[in-house]
């Protein structure tokens, strides 16, 4: 498996000299995450200044890892030449499989590719990105790479990997391991949670899964694992179908399965962020009391309410409203009388008493070692100020029902670890 | 009512020299506006360069508006004096009132303002904001403040209603007029709404409150009405109650009163602003099937799974997936081919193929007039797009889950309507 996510040599199948094509800026990513690139294309003699080779067969060297980006009929013979030329580890980013209804065709990849012992990732996905080293197999642009850290992303879909990989980058969360695995022909989930389990960067991971088979929970989880399921219901269940081949599971088992697991499972996307966020900035907390200190009690109201459904966090006390006239020195104070396990900090920033004093605030936020989530809304100097609290790893978020679930959730797993 | 919004000449009760203090930021929001202000403070000759006075009654001049920050139990004289000066609107800022306890004193201060015919907003508000001439009486900074339009904002929640504000600046969703009531002691969401469905400038209206009369219902609503409401159990309630002075109200019959006249109730705060931006930006739509458009399908099978429970909304066809090669033409092509009444469409911006031909894509979609929701995820690449989906007036959303409920209940509206 490492081979997927260390290579030194790497080929990229149907390398494209036109910008914008696929195949062109998968060559791009992979020359620029500095490993050697061998673009493969029996039309052209160099791409992006690189030799060109018509098979992998007529490189010389030994290649670790082929990227295949050709269309799907092609493929079968592409895992062949793989096979022969010894290469153990392929990522097929083209779809057209199992989930185009090509059953057959997807059936005969796997045979080909196991007569040579070759493993592959997908087909019909994004590939892999190492967070450690920066290699990664992507098409996309114009993309934020998040930093080295403890979380791993599995996914069956590349946009909600995309989506999750900017967003860490954007708060300066860190990233081991991140494997798009498509129709999971060959490579899947339980082949990937084995391995990132004994992956000591790995600390917390996250699945996107629209398929995922018993067999997955038939271990005991020492990190947390999040997932963020779909096909929960006809209509769902159609279009994951059509999108990676999946097959229909009944929700209410899943959900049920994930408890008896302790497994984390989301509701919807920004919960599944959410959750993440959190353990990866702030830990688990020691317990389950929960303080509110704000300068502008409405989205503490909408908190309560969420609170009601929320049955494994308790109010530690009544919503501590430090009204518009509050400074840094009444949320430090509030902070510091506060026994709560959990401290939920809504900020209106914007109110010029504690726009006056931030410094003072982020500065004694700092000292003040507590399990701290912050809510705040607005436009661009929030922005700026969630920064500030993100370099204090405290995690912000807009609406407080997503604040207060995830908060649940996570609760939830840590009291019965 | 109108002199709230167009007062020339203005007291500011409570004016201080001290930067960040609300009463030096309340005045200097006032001066920015551009109406003639006029600060009420005993103990200081000149404030941001303006002449101070030891009270209303010694200004030569007629007085529109007086705008209230001095401690509650100085606000019966304040009203007495602003009485005896002929002041007939009073924005009161101070809390300290029924919301603290003080029930008795909210009575006397409402008490000894209809003797002198003062209409009364507040107490502990945020007060007015008028997007026509900019006029407002915020004791915040740093706040981007939206242009004119047509959706009026009535609010119990200072810190809501400013989210909101910043959220519409930065899609360019204009704003008619703002009310931050508090307490509602005199001037309530009836006076309000009477007032807002007679105003011409006034298209939709959007209302976060923690408690509103059951008198407030017996009309028929006109424009579309979008209420966000909390203290929907114990702890909401008991929060709200310490917020604003809410009393307690069935949550369930409020829905129900919702649905029998037509208003629209959020479930929370992106819900809210999902709906509001829809009919700002799209208006309504003349029917409910839902076309699914996209280059990257994971966000599209969860939208499925949500429309599960959007009974109003209906699939046109399966999810038409243009998969990660898809450029702008085939995005317009399928556009072109829907016949529903609604396209969502998302966006993977991130992809190469798409990204290469964006310019194609936003003028393309600038000649087909269509109802158009957008979804799309990612870091400030993305936020990019948003922008320049928002300058066609298309609406982007981040969660699935969002853009379908909020779709859900503008087509119900629609259709009942």
């Amino acid at each position: 498996m490492d081979q997927f996510f260390k290579p030194k040599n790497v080929a990229v199948i149907g390398a494209s000299s036109r910008k914008g094509k696929i195949g062109y800026e998968i060559l791009k990513n992979v020359i620029k995450s500095g490993v050697k690139a061998y673009p493969i294309n029996p039309k052209r003699k160099k791409i992006l200044g690189i030799q060109c080779y018509k098979s992998v067969e007529e490189i010389p060297e030994k290649i670790d890892l082929a990227v295949v980006a050709i269309d799907a009929n092609k493929c079968i013979d592409a895992i062949e030449r793989c096979g022969r030329k010894g290469i153990k580890n392929v990522v097929i980013i083209s779809g057209g499989f199992k989930e185009a209804g090509n059953v057959a065709l997807e059936k005969k990849l796997v045979e080909k590719a196991k007569k040579y012992g070759v493993r592959i990732i997908g087909p019909n996905c994004i590939g892999v990105f190492n967070g450690e080293n920066g290699f990664n197999t992507f098409f996309q642009r114009n993309m934020q790479l998040p930093p080295y850290g403890g979380v791993a992303i599995l996914t069956q879909s590349g946009t909600f990997g995309i989506a999750l990989l900017e967003k860490f980058a954007n708060e300066g969360i860190g990233v081991s391991k991140f494997v798009s695995y498509g129709n999971k022909a060959d490579v899947n989930e339980i082949d990937l949670i084995e391995y990132l389990e004994k992956d000591e960067s790995t600390k917390i991971i996250a699945m996107y899964v629209e398929e995922i088979g018993r067999k997955f929970f038939e271990r005991n989880f020492k990190k947390p694992v999040v997932i963020l399921k779909t096909g929960r219901g006809k209509l769902g269940q159609k279009a994951a179908a059509l999108h990676t081949g999946a097959m229909a599971t009944n929700y209410e088992i899943f959900k049920g399965v994930c408890r008896q697991k302790n497994v984390i499972f989301a509701e919807d996307f920004e919960e599944f962020f959410g959750i993440i966020k959190i353990i990866a900035m702030q830990g688990l907390p020691k317990g389950n009391k929960i303080s509110i200190i704000t300068n502008g009690a409405g989205p503490s109201v909408l908190a309560c309410d969420f609170m009601e459904e929320a049955r494994n966090i308790q109010m530690d006390n009544d919503v501590v409203d430090l009204t518009g006239s509050a400074t840094a020195c009444d949320y430090l104070n509030a902070i510091d009388e506060s026994k709560a396990d959990i401290i939920l900090l809504t900020f209106v920033f914007q109110d010029a008493p504690l726009a006056e004093t931030l410094d003072e605030l982020y500065d004694g936020l700092r000292k003040r070692k507590k399990f701290y989530v912050a809510i705040a809304l607005g436009g661009k100097f929030i922005e700026k100020q969630k920064k500030r609290l993100a370099e204090l790893r405290i995690p912000t978020f807009e609406e407080p029902r997503v604040a207060i679930n995830s908060l649940n959730k996570i609760v939830e797993y840590t009291m019965r670890k």
